[in-house]
């Protein structure tokens, strides 16, 4: 079984937002046990989810999980990432597709914000 | 020194959303040292930035620092979240008011998207 990360952000109009996505995935690649991770976007930006999966699958994944890189995802984003999710496992029903929880319900989310108070000054 | 954590929000039309901010700061004030921990606004929901900052000041905080709740946030935010500040600094001068990064910076987040895709399923 060989794992990938599709990380999925928003997208955005600014370059800078989205090259950090891609910073964020390559971090990801270092610094974790994962060697497979795409950045990919919900809009405004590519490549798209479709496309970030291919390229997954491109690498040999058999398994991918999505990464939502939102805190707090509304409901029709929530939305999109499921159909997002049940749309690929269609398509490749000899991989499998997870969708992991947003970072808003980690519950070590509560001493970074700490750590970054007591670091905060600007 | 009697600091407080002003927890800020974009604020959202959605309760749910906005609650979940709330829900952080209940448990930013039981798990951390910061005994005062209001959450705020910068738009579409109560209370805003001033507001919560008051309620802080009226918990005897003689310093603030405010705790951006972004993964990223875009320009005008952070030009919003500094002149918040400043106003904040110009009304009060007796009190210290600072601004601390967002999320994205915090070099552990990596291992927090790890984590959440280890755990992931759904």
């Amino acid at each position: 079984m060989k794992t990938a990360l599709l990380l999925i952000a928003h997208g955005s109009r600014r370059a800078a937002a989205n090259d950090e996505l891609r910073h964020v995935a390559e971090q990801l690649r270092q610094q974790t046990e994962y060697a497979i991770v795409e950045p990919s976007f919900l809009e405004l930006a590519e490549p798209d989810i479709p496309a970030g999966a291919a390229r997954c699958l491109a690498q040999g994944a058999t398994r991918v999980v999505m990464v939502p890189y939102f805190l707090s995802p509304g409901r029709h984003v929530v939305q999109d990432l499921s159909r997002a999710r049940e749309d690929l496992a269609r398509r490749h029903p000899e991989v499998e597709f997870r969708l992991s929880e947003p970072l808003g319900a980690h519950p070590k989310l509560i001493e970074l914000l700490a750590e970054l108070a007591r670091a905060g000054s600007r």
